[in-house]
């Protein structure tokens, strides 16, 4: 964390005690339980795929930059170059932060900013670094991450996994929300074996696609879902009809839709209680809200909504683990409070829109203060390449540092040693214990 | 406050101004508005007493202890090692901090944890400490608290309650939410005279128990409320046939159930005007979301819902004062601006699920910012032992002086003198005025 | 800011870089986008004109003083007597130390309190520095604002307004909401002399008002939004329909009513595009909660809705800059992830029940550490007299001042420099470009 120069120490009210956190709080190895790195390409080749990181684009796009600009079929030069130009107008953004310390920490990036002038360089050193095949291995031990969670479609080819830093982690939206969808079925068939023409269909698809998942080392089920989901007790009856309509080719309603996704949400649920793993539950996306954006910078968030829809699903599956993130501020307390009360909900990291420090300090103070201390899922990075392991966690562990230092030992609430031995849950032992890495 | 030992002075930035502050509001002696205390045993007299105190028993349970280990049944020296062997599961928590401050400042508990081995001469010392039937006076010395308010049931005998201390309080639950149950019924006529059957007689009995309490010298009524409750102007006819039914012994739908609540609700507000005491509204509790928890940690809570459902009430009872507490923190600003403009409504405590000082200190900013002064409750216990009354009232006076330290001091917005006159309202002169104790 | 006297330095967290900031910070010559400042009598000419304010009467009458102590009718100097009677049962909030702070600022008052023996001299001080007509230039001068914009209704005359320090405003909540009042139908008349009668008359009367105020200096139209709008695409047919039976002498229906609203507020929106103006947006206020409040005190918010009923808007007219302020605390995290993905939605300064610092402290950070810099309007004053734009601001130098170091310079995650520059962004020069004043 060198990169980053703070105020004279007599202009700051971090304390020596809040520097020494920050150091013991980075020397934790820590596992990232839920990421996108591509497993066949994990670290970048160059400028334009550090850049091209959605954050990037949209907080360009959201100060003017037009969306045609990074499009599909623009040149990595092209977009890298007009990227760079645009860097100004984001810079007092954390993601711009997060940019800045990889250059810095990960490709001994020493200017102050990007410029047309000084990028190209940094181009050929990042093409360069990224020759080396394994190169993400040394990227990810710079971040001091351990293992980093992928986040795999139902189909993927698991076998090429380099299974030393990677966990593969079932991703479920298709399942849920994309059974109408006979190409979807088509896949699942390829995979599972099981033309899925029935619940009992639906459900032997999804238990083995789950012994699958877990031989090949998965951590975990996944999913993002709609503010206004609702779980429920599955229909089995009219979860029958409407896969026996879909498997007939007919069009399927809104309300076989919805039956079938609140019957394979829990079928999933039922998977990941039979094979002994937690499911990751994202909740509040609204999807494609701005559909003139850039590529992966058109979905928001819906304050709508509250988690007591998900009491049902935590009382009906009470062995199995949901790790819950939420993505509006709105849901956070409620989150903190189940936790607090269901043995099975467990609040994990600091998801996207609520990934900003602002929002992290406050939420993790929530939980420190009333939530049982082996259940929270400190971070996770959620980036789309290894290179933005180490400055996101950083961002992190500097506010983890920050919380314990400000609000528990200064305050007389914990020991210092304490203190460290919180982090190390939040950062290590908890998600090792509870995916079982 | 000298249990807790905090990090050294170069390594907090705890300013000398904040300790001074800390040690006059810890000086202040206080009213406790809100608690659970049975007036017939008030005190502890055994550590499976403390060790009982759900917020305990429900944190082990989350973290991991099956309930069955502290149910009904179960002897208190089995409940006892159980939950000593899982405390270590919960040190994180603001609730384990305040059984470790009573303990040190009340038994002069020194240990730095509660072992198996240390547990039962501790046992005993609170067991012969509690031999002293005014035991509890002593405790609540300790904690500086003057009164404390309980929370009876409308058919509680009052005549014992030590008035020295205590301030009876009319629990309305019963009245407004089971009026449809024969039993309450019965038990309202045999304490009143008034066999109910019909809108009358529900004024009359309501009239007739508040007269009853204010003589035995209660502060308030007082009433939790789901999120969805939507206060309304009584429909005098319909709680006629509603109430004509239920004495005929009829089933009653959820429309009549629904009438009788808004009518026994209104009908308690008016009698809190006609013996102008204040009603305590406890806004947003969901029931048993979790029937499988431990006793008493079964309940949660919702963002659902609006203050906005209870502008019409503050605008037909003008004259009542309600001292309102809520418990989401989605509800929480809302709470504030209607204190700002509705004289009658006065911000209360920090309840339960609120009860964790990083909502305190955020929400207390926001009232001492934008509500008069004299209008602030600022604590109460909401405690079933009194032994909770020393840590949990310290731990508002610490938030308290940080806040009044940190945003007002030493920004110049107060000098300190105004400071400690503040904290005096809130502790001790606005409970005492507003509830005429 | 001198006025304010803090806590000694040792005794204060306020670092000399904190000290640095808020000299740089108040140097910043700014522009105030929203207030209700009248153009013919802008500033005060007696202390009445102070106290009047009605976060002043509202506090007083919401802390006990009656409302009729101030209504319509009561002298001026009976309303200064009581009002001054009133204030210390409300110096605690912010709104107290706005008019001690304008108080010394601006009428070198030097008391610590206002007093029955003491305000007679200043009301006569206030009187005489009033009868300077350009009194108001010296008082904008001393906080150090620019330019202040108005709140006009449509049909007020323009040519009076003095522009150099003035910027005329649309304000079209009774275009959008009062269409069905044959009054405001016959002001429009009066005004644009289009006798509205269908949707195209309507278009063209709002085209000709957006051209008249432009001519005339305008920086934009705004409107205050209740949190159960919906904007739509405009229903001609429909809109045309209902036109024509208003302008028939009908009643119109609540659905009329409905449709009209939408169908002007699309027109307006539509009109800020062809004429390059932002929109202002101030969504969230529910009118006339508690009618016996003091007027101007009548109002509250709820925290009902979401920002997602303005994605349609913001999607049909991404030409149009919306300049956004929310009401509600629970709205205000979609308010920051709004303007982080739409172009077009600027995150306005901190409105009303938001306008205290605790508020203004997280979501100021919020935006800061997420939302592109230049898209920023930092702060407006709302007020009704220029008094109050000097301690309002104040209020928001100081808060940003300790935002950026505390959260960014500290943190190393900007200069002292770039914080400056931020700084002048926000209170400066994004107002100036996006209203291009």
């Amino acid at each position: 964390m060198a990169a980053r120069c703070a105020a004279d120490r007599k202009d700051s009210r971090v304390t020596d005690l809040q520097r020494r956190l920050t150091r013991e709080i980075a020397a934790i190895r820590a596992i990232d339980c839920h990421s996108h790195v591509p497993p066949e390409s994990p670290h970048a080749r160059g400028l334009a795929d550090l850049l091209g990181y959605h954050y990037y684009t949209e907080l360009a796009h959201s100060a003017g930059m037009p969306a045609e600009a990074v499009a599909d079929g623009t040149s990595a030069e092209g977009r890298t170059a007009e990227m760079v130009a645009r860097l100004a107008t984001i810079d007092n953004t954390v993601q711009y932060g997060w940019l800045m310390e990889a250059l810095a920490e990960l490709f001994a990036f020493r200017a102050d900013r990007l410029t047309a002038k000084n990028w190209p360089e940094l181009d050929q050193a990042i093409a360069r670094a990224g020759e080396d095949d394994r190169r993400y291995r040394e990227v990810l031990a710079s971040a001091n991450l351990e293992k980093v969670f992928l986040t795999n479609t139902f189909d993927e080819d698991l076998s090429r996994v380099d299974r030393e830093v990677f966990v593969p982690c079932l991703r479920t939206d298709d399942l849920v929300f994309g059974l109408a969808d006979a190409d979807v079925r088509r896949r699942l068939a390829v995979k599972t074996g099981v033309e899925v023409a029935s619940a009992d269909d639906l459900r032997d698809a999804v238990r083995w696609l789950m012994r699958y998942f877990v031989q090949h080392g998965a951590g975990s089920a996944a999913i993002s879902l709609p503010p206004d989901f609702v779980p429920a007790a599955p229909d089995e009856a009219a979860s029958d009809r409407a896969l026996a309509r879909a498997a007939a080719g007919k069009e399927l309603s809104a309300d076989d839709r919805r039956t079938l996704a609140v019957f394979a949400f829990d079928a999933l649920a039922a998977a990941c209680r039979q094979f002994r793993k937690p499911f990751q539950l994202m909740i509040g996306v609204l999807r494609n809200v701005y559909p003139s954006g850039v590529a992966g910078g058109r979905d928001l968030l819906s304050k709508r909504g509250t988690l007591e829809q998900y009491a049902g699903l935590f009382r009906r599956h009470a062995e199995v683990d949901f790790t819950v993130s939420v993505l509006s501020r709105a849901w956070a307390h409620e989150l903190a409070t189940f936790a607090w009360i269901f043995p099975n909900v467990k609040p994990s990291g600091h998801w996207w829109y609520l990934n900003v420090p602002v929002h992290i300090e406050y939420e993790l103070r929530a939980r420190l203060e009333a939530v049982p201390k082996g259940k929270l899922i400190g971070y996770y990075s959620d980036m789309y390449k290894v290179e933005f392991g180490l400055p996101k966690f950083n961002m992190y562990r500097r506010v983890l540092a920050r919380v314990l230092a400000r609000e528990f030992v200064e305050e007389g609430r914990m020991s210092e040693e304490t203190a460290v031995a919180t982090a190390r849950l939040l950062l290590r032992e908890n998600p090792q214990r509870i995916f079982g890495v």
